[in-house]
């Protein structure tokens, strides 16, 4: 793909968008309240999470991502306002209204999102007066302070641009993004924002954005948990003047392939952020009979304790991907099974395969790990990318409560 | 129950049962092979993994249960057998029929059970050898030299041992188990067997069986792993003499009331010596509306590594919980929910409950700590034991497969 060129910039990379973040005191220290800004109305796009308690400010993003144009997204950290019943619901409401006034702006046209500790309510006060503060601190160059505001466990600010030339315009995307734990297929706690400069229609960009979660967040997993809050919006202005993009032809496929870029990178980047992770696993089950047998057993085994520790202590005990694979609910045929360890092929035909130590202790010692189950069956396959398990993605969340909580 | 008086002796505490343990040099140090031995041929009964690796001892097991009555169980640890094709087949084909020829019995009366490492063969003439060493060693006060033998990463020898009275006999039931990760529902790794003198049929037995099966050991969980070796065998010698049970009646109700006892015994027993686990914890789900709905929303919750390490680090973070429950799949109604840790509210009616910090870490500083939803919609309930999730669990399965690996 010659043609994506990265950049630098992240979410105000592309033209017309200004961004901020600050502290407004819901964490003690360090920035925890982020605004994108777009000079024009923009179409915009999300993907939300499945679980069944979601928060307030996705209830009421739903609600104006419906209404129409969009113009800025409010993110805080340090509280997820979730299982705040119609409290939280109330408090997400006026936290909208109160930065589309700000901005002199429609308040249908501002989107919310939040991260931090579940079932507290949320301090409508301390962030409407910091709204003002933080309006004033927009700028071109507010990539960074917004991206920084809405870590949670994260180490790594996770931001990115790139570059794309669709006709004679260059179209840039940029996305900053949050998610250490939690992630797991459906968006578990990520937040995931995209700002483009591309012109295109809603429902092309909203295909778009679908097609580019199914394929890069929706395949990664940290613990198999989904949590609450998870979003992904993705915000276009038009101002890159390109010819406009109504269906799916040659710039709607570079813009795709633009965003598909861009995710999978994002998603790589969370997965080697992940909770305690110090290593990169790649699940990929293939010659399966359906998409749901080879994604239902690619899950199970990324999310299997046993496996994860194996891999992180670089022990090539593949009987725990084995049952694993067994215990996933999916039917195969036992002696039409092989399976690899990167290149090393340590079972074959229902038999263990002698393998080469000194390669096998090659592959597990490297920092990215493949995992490869060929099933024999059928045409269908899919890779699934996780992290290990380790002692410390156990003590960052025996304690994390004590201070700041996720959602 | 007044019925129902512990008593000593284990699987030998069972009129005309002897066992025994050796080390056969599976493993370095420690027992590995043990031996049960009635004196006359039993009616047996079996429950088993339903991973779709199951290992080879269990497929000679269930076609020998077929077969008819059955007189003894060799059972080695330090190699699952499993994943080991027909080369692994063959192997326990061997081991069942070595044991009768030294025993003097039916070849297809021995059922055979394996713990340990997958996917490596089993080394047949090492066990064979000592075959004859264990015969001679079986004794009517065996059960913990047996219990010893069967152990893999189990810090405590699980055994127990009750009396019941059928008319006017003492009944003995007695059991001995393995099984410290990988438990989780539907018998992951997990090793029971259950000696009884009781008179009674093979299908009244299987079915009693069945059920104290799926009121016990299907509900403990660990690290939601299920192993391809998990095994619950009973064997009924009928030497108490009891006037025969055939069908449901007083005399099966009182047997059924003592299996009981000693299947949930045990599984608490497993929960409590669960791999790393500091805390035993119940989840309850009730008010859902079928069976299926509260099981799979108390697994969910019980296999939540989130939940498992908030609760771990006495954490009152029931946001945790709520996510999980969300996280699902099944449906409910977020304004209807009660969610109680120990028996103070925290989340009821869609909204937090301010509780008393106090009350809440005396819940949390517990030893047991109960989790109880209350869905309100309908009538089923059920109850998941399960273990926190501590830094030690990664320890051990970091580590073990360098040494020793389980099936």
């Amino acid at each position: 793909m010659p043609n994506i060129m990265p950049v630098k910039g992240g979410i105000t990379a592309p033209k017309g968008f200004k961004a901020g973040g600050i502290n407004c005191g819901l964490k003690k220290r360090g920035r925890d309240l982020a605004l994108i800004y777009s000079d024009v109305p923009a179409e915009a796009g999300g993907v939300f999470t499945t679980n069944k308690f979601p928060a307030a400010p996705i209830k009421i993003s739903k609600r104006n991502l419906k209404y129409g144009s969009i113009q800025a997204i409010l993110i805080n950290s340090g509280n997820a306002n979730s299982c705040t019943g119609k409290r939280g619901l109330s408090a997400a409401n006026k936290l909208a209204r109160a930065t589309a006034l700000k901005l002199g702006i429609n308040d249908k046209s501002v989107l919310l999102a939040s991260t931090g500790i579940i079932g507290k309510f949320l301090d409508v006060a301390k962030i409407q007066k910091s709204i003002p503060g933080l309006i004033k601190q927009l700028s071109y160059n507010g990539s960074s302070p917004a991206a920084r505001a809405i870590m949670t466990t994260d180490t790594v600010c996770k931001e990115i641009a790139v570059r794309l030339k669709i006709g004679s315009r260059p179209v840039t995307i940029g996305a900053i993004a949050k998610g250490a734990g939690m992630l797991a297929p459906n968006l578990a706690t990520m937040l995931v924002f995209i700002t483009t400069d591309v012109n295109i229609s809603k429902p092309v960009l909203n295909a778009a954005l679908k097609e580019s979660a199914a394929n890069s967040f929706n395949l990664i997993t940290i613990d198999g948990e989904m949590s609450t809050n998870d979003t992904v919006f993705i915000l276009a202005n038009g101002l890159a003047q390109n010819r406009k993009i109504v269906k799916r032809n040659s710039g709607f496929l570079i813009f795709q392939n633009g965003l598909d870029f861009v995710t999978r990178a994002l998603a790589e980047m969370m997965v080697n952020d992940g909770e305690g992770v110090t290593k990169f696993i790649e699940i990929i089950v293939k010659g399966g009979r359906s998409k749901n047998d080879v994604k239902q057993a690619a899950f199970k085994i990324a999310n299997s304790p046993l496996v994860k520790t194996a891999l992180g202590g670089e022990d090539p005990n593949w009987g725990r991907v084995a049952a694993s694979l067994g215990d996933s609910g999916i039917s195969f045929t036992q002696d039409l099974v092989d399976l690899y360890f990167g290149d090393v092929k340590v079972f074959s035909k229902g038999e263990p395969v002698t393998a080469d130590k000194k390669r096998l202790k090659n592959v597990l010692a490297g920092k990215k790990i493949r995992i490869l189950i060929n099933l024999n069956l059928g045409k269908y396959q899919t890779a699934v990318w996780t992290g290990d398990l380790s002692a410390e993605y156990v003590r960052i969340n025996r304690g994390y409560g004590k201070n700041h909580r996720k959602g």
